[in-house]
C-alpha cells in the first residue's frame, strides 16, 4: 500500500523493480548518439508493413516481446498492459493489444506516455491488483507528420522552434523484486496551460507543466534537486529545456544535473532535427535504453524522470486553442 | 490492498463507495424514457458554446462541477481525474482538466470509458494514492458524427444496425465511506477481434468484448450470473445485445437479468435511433442516473456494469482493418 505525501504525489511500499525493457527505433535514430544503446533499429520506415501506423503497431509488439523475451517472461505472467500513442483513437496501442490474454488499459498522454503507463502500473501492483504490469508507447514520424502537420509529400518547411518526432517505442514490465531498479515515488501532473499557441514550438507549451510537476514532487516529498543525481525530462527539446530551466530557477530551483530526451537523442548539428526529438516514442525509447541501463549498471543511482505531453489536437488548434500541457514524474533508484 | 482473484479480476478490500454523481444530457436524451433522471439537460446542442468540440468540454465541466457541489466537495478534496473521450487526442477532456488543481490522467477506452475511469480511480484508492479520485467521460452527437463518419450536413443515410451517439457527459466521485453504493470487485477485459469491418455495426463488434469480460468475472470470483440483480452492458444497442446473449448461452450463461445503456437511453419506436444510443457518454450518463440511483434508493443490490468500446481509428477503417473491442466490469453493491 502505497504512502501518499502532499497533493499529487506518492511512495511506493512495496519493492517495484523494473525487471525487464526494450527499445526498438528507426534509422534516423540508430544513427544518433544513442544508437547503440538501443535493442533493436530498422532502416526501413515501413518496419515491413504496408502503411506507417501499421509500422508503429510492429515497433510496439517488437519491444513488448523483446521485453518479455529477455527475462523469459510469458504473456501469462503479465497482468495488464498500459499503452497509448499519438495516432487518432490510440490505434497503435489498441491493435498492438488485440488478441494478447492480457487485460489492456488504453492511455492518452501524448508524450508523457512513458511515465503516465509507468505511474499506472506502479499503481496497479502497489494495490495488489497485478502481480506484474507493462508499460509502453511509441511513437512514428511519418504517421505523426501527416496527422499533426502535413503529408511529408508536401514538403512544409519546419521552423526552428519545433521538434522531430521519434520513430521508436519502449516497453518496461515492472514487478516485485530485489536485484534491479526500483521505482520510489510517483508524481502524477495537473494540466497547465500558460496560452501558448504554436504547434511549432511545444516546447514552450509544456516547460511549465514540467516545471509545475517538479516542484510539486520536490514540495511533496521534502526534497532538493540536489538529492538527485540526474533530472531527465521528455520531451522538451532545447527550447522548452532553457525554458524549464528559467522558471525553475524562479523558485530558487537550479538543477545541475539536467538532461532532456528529445535533447540527448539526436546529434542537432548534424541531424537537423531543429529544436531536438519528441513524441511518446522519445523519451520512452531513451528510457528504455540509456537511463534505464545506466541505473542498472551503477552510473546513475537516483533519478527523476518526467515526462510531457502537449495535450491539444490539430482541431483544437484549428478552433484558435491554446495547448495545454501535462507532466508526470517517477523517481527510480538503482539496484 | 486489493484482493486479486484469477487472471483479469481484483475485489476491492476497502470500502470504495459511489460519494457524489451527476450526469449531463441533450435535447434528444431527456426526451427519452430516462429522461427525468438526469440531472441537467440542455435544447442547445452547443451548450452555449462556439463549436461542438466545446460544447463536449461545457457537459463535461458541468457534469464535473455538479457532483463536487452535490456533496461540497471543493477541488481539493479529489486528487485525481481520470479522463477519456471519444475525439481526437481527447481534447474533451484535456481542455476540461486544464487549470484544475487536481492530478489529471486521460485515458482511451472508447465507450468502455466509464468503467475504466471507474476502474482506475478505485485502483488508486485501493492502492492508498488518492483519498478520492473522480471518474468522467462524455460524448457528442454532432462531434462524434463529423469525426467518425461524415458532416452532418453531408446528409448520410444510416443503415439499421447503425447506433446514435449520445450527447451526454457523467461524472463519479469515489472515497472511502460507508452509507453509499461501493465497488465491490473490478474485471480489466482484454482487447477482443473476431473480424468485423463495418463501422455501422458496433454492436457486432463490442459483443464478443462484452462476453468474453462478462465470463472472465464470473470464472475469476467462481460468481453465477444468477447472483446479480441486473447486468448492465453499454452500449452494445439491440443487435448487439442479441448477440451477447448468444454468445453467453454457448457457455451456458443465460442472464435473464441482462439491460445495455444504448437500449435504455433511447424509445426506439418513437426516437429514430435505430440500434439504440452509443458513445462514451451513454453508459455514463445511464449510470450516473437511474443505475446509481437504484442503487442509492435500494431498488437495486448487486450489479454488473460492463462498458464496451470499439478501438478502431477511421483511418485503420480505411486501411482495411478489423475492428478490436474491449469491455471492462464493475461489480456494484447497493448500501
Amino acid at each position: 500500500m502505497a504512502k501518499k505525501v502532499g497533493r499529487q504525489t506518492f511512495y511506493c511500499e512495496k519493492d517495484i523493480s523494473v525487471l525487464s525493457f526494450a527499445s526498438v527505433v528507426g534509422k534516423k535514430e540508430h544513427e544518433g548518439p544513442l544508437g547503440d544503446k538501443f535493442d533493436v533499429y530498422s532502416d526501413d520506415e515501413f518496419f515491413g508493413e504496408e502503411t506507417f501506423e501499421k509500422a508503429e503497431i510492429r515497433m510496439q509488439t517488437m519491444a513488448i516481446d523483446l521485453a518479455l523475451k529477455k527475462e523469459s517472461f510469458e504473456e501469462k505472467d503479465v497482468d495488464c498492459i498500459f499503452a497509448g500513442d499519438l495516432l487518432n483513437q490510440c490505434v497503435g496501442s489498441n491493435y498492438t493489444a488485440r488478441g494478447r490474454d492480457v487485460s489492456f488499459v488504453g492511455v492518452y498522454g501524448a508524450c508523457s506516455t512513458m511515465a503516465l503507463t509507468l505511474s499506472l502500473s506502479t499503481m496497479m501492483i502497489e494495490a495488489s491488483a497485478a502481480k506484474r504490469a507493462m508499460a509502453v508507447t511509441s511513437s512514428h514520424f511519418c504517421s505523426s507528420e501527416r496527422q499533426f502537420r502535413f503529408p511529408l509529400e508536401y514538403g512544409g518547411v519546419r521552423p526552428q522552434t519545433s521538434q522531430w518526432t521519434v520513430t521508436g517505442a519502449g516497453a518496461v514490465i515492472l514487478g516485485e523484486g530485489e536485484e534491479k531498479p526500483k521505482i520510489k515515488a510517483v508524481t502524477l501532473g495537473r494540466t497547465i496551460d500558460l496560452g501558448v499557441k504554436d504547434m511549432n514550438n511545444m516546447g514552450a507549451a509544456m516547460a511549465p507543466a514540467a516545471a509545475d510537476t517538479i516542484k510539486a514532487f520536490l514540495s511533496d516529498t521534502k526534497t532538493k534537486i540536489s538529492d538527485y543525481d540526474a533530472v531527465f525530462t521528455g520531451d522538451l527539446g532545447v527550447v522548452g529545456s532553457e525554458l524549464l530551466l528559467e522558471l525553475l530557477q524562479k523558485d530558487g530551483i537550479a538543477p545541475s544535473n539536467h538532461n532532456d530526451c528529445g535533447v540527448m537523442i539526436f546529434d542537432r548539428e548534424k541531424q537537423d532535427v531543429h529544436a531536438g526529438g519528441s513524441g511518446c516514442g522519445c523519451s520512452a525509447s531513451v528510457l528504455c535504453s540509456k537511463i534505464l541501463s545506466d541505473l542498472e549498471n551503477g552510473k546513475l543511482k537516483n533519478i527523476l524522470f518526467c515526462a510531457t505531453g502537449a495535450l491539444m489536437s490539430p482541431t483544437s488548434s484549428l478552433q484558435g486553442e491554446t495547448i495545454p500541457s501535462i507532466a508526470h514524474l517517477i523517481n527510480i533508484v538503482g539496484k
